[in-house]
């Protein structure tokens, strides 16, 4: 990149990019995350989260403001609609880790993009969850994520698509799976 | 339960929630269930995600009204902040999931609850998805969710949130993974 050039590709400032990486680089413990969330039950199968600190790059952070979602069933599954269901937010964390890949890694490569649209779909056979069958899996059989990009040569948007997919963290985590520990308090 | 007794409990109608198990008996056709999401990026690590539409019990649904989340990375990530991170939505569909499931698995057995809290943490070493080392993974290396229920006697309680680890759809996909396939579109 030459002085002149302007650092912002796809909205992604990549000065800052690249002077992160080196830092990190120069400091690997700053690469050390924890994300946290906390939840309430409310009533029924509504439930609500909160998003807010979180702790990187050695030292504990928070969002501009705490973000709060809530989550239930509708009515066909015996809730009140008050929020999206649980498997849905997965969607969404799904693709949201792949499309701010995309972006960050074209800024990156030089790849300028238009726009960056997809639709994900889930499918969950749910005599598992129920209960109804244990030769069902309680979780989705597949996950199908289909992505549509223009911008710059076709080739390109493909490699980055690619490259967004071998290093996402949430891709990583649905497909290789990974330890989850529940404690209980009962008091 | 006889005839006098309140069917609510813990705000989940356990006359629908056993009328549907029974409908769900009889037609396990109705079980399957397809999710979905369509997201579409905004700028830079900044993308929104649309959940509205959905099928079930042998038709095509739709939630009461459209629910759109934003992501985004903070400003330590190279972000503007304009919502959470892919991973803080997982760790909240994580938590949602549990807790839906223990309000109506307590409903089911008779079991009162007052309260139920919960904290969840999830520890990533960001070097993998940064394309800064090939040892580190992408994803969460770990996640830990801690739960604190009062309500009716403790063993019963704690029982539930067991029974809710064993049938929930999201820990399921988290500990052992799933199939994800992604197409491009590059025209």
């Amino acid at each position: 990149m030459t002085s002149t050039e302007d650092p912002i590709r796809n909205g992604v400032d990549t000065a800052t990019l690249f002077a992160t990486l080196d830092a990190v680089r120069a400091t690997p413990e700053m690469a050390k995350f924890q994300f946290r969330a906390t939840n309430r039950w409310v009533s029924g199968t509504h439930n609500q989260s909160t998003l807010h600190g979180f702790h990187g790059a050695t030292q504990e952070m928070t969002h501009k403001q705490p973000f709060t979602y809530d989550a239930d069933h509708p009515a066909v599954l015996v809730g009140e609609d008050n929020g999206p269901t649980a498997g849905e937010f997965l969607l969404h964390a799904l693709v949201a880790c792949l499309t701010g890949g995309i972006a960050t890694i074209a800024a990156a490569r030089g790849v300028n993009l238009d726009s960056v649209d997809a639709a994900v779909e889930g499918d969950i056979d749910l005599l598992g969850t129920l209960g109804l069958s244990d030769e069902v899996r309680n979780g989705f059989e597949q996950i199908r994520v289909s992505f549509t990009l223009r911008g710059d040569n076709p080739e390109k948007l493909a490699a980055v698509v690619e490259q967004s997919r071998q290093r996402s963290a949430v891709f990583d985590v649905l497909t290789n799976g990974i330890p989850v520990a529940i404690s209980v308090d009962v008091g």
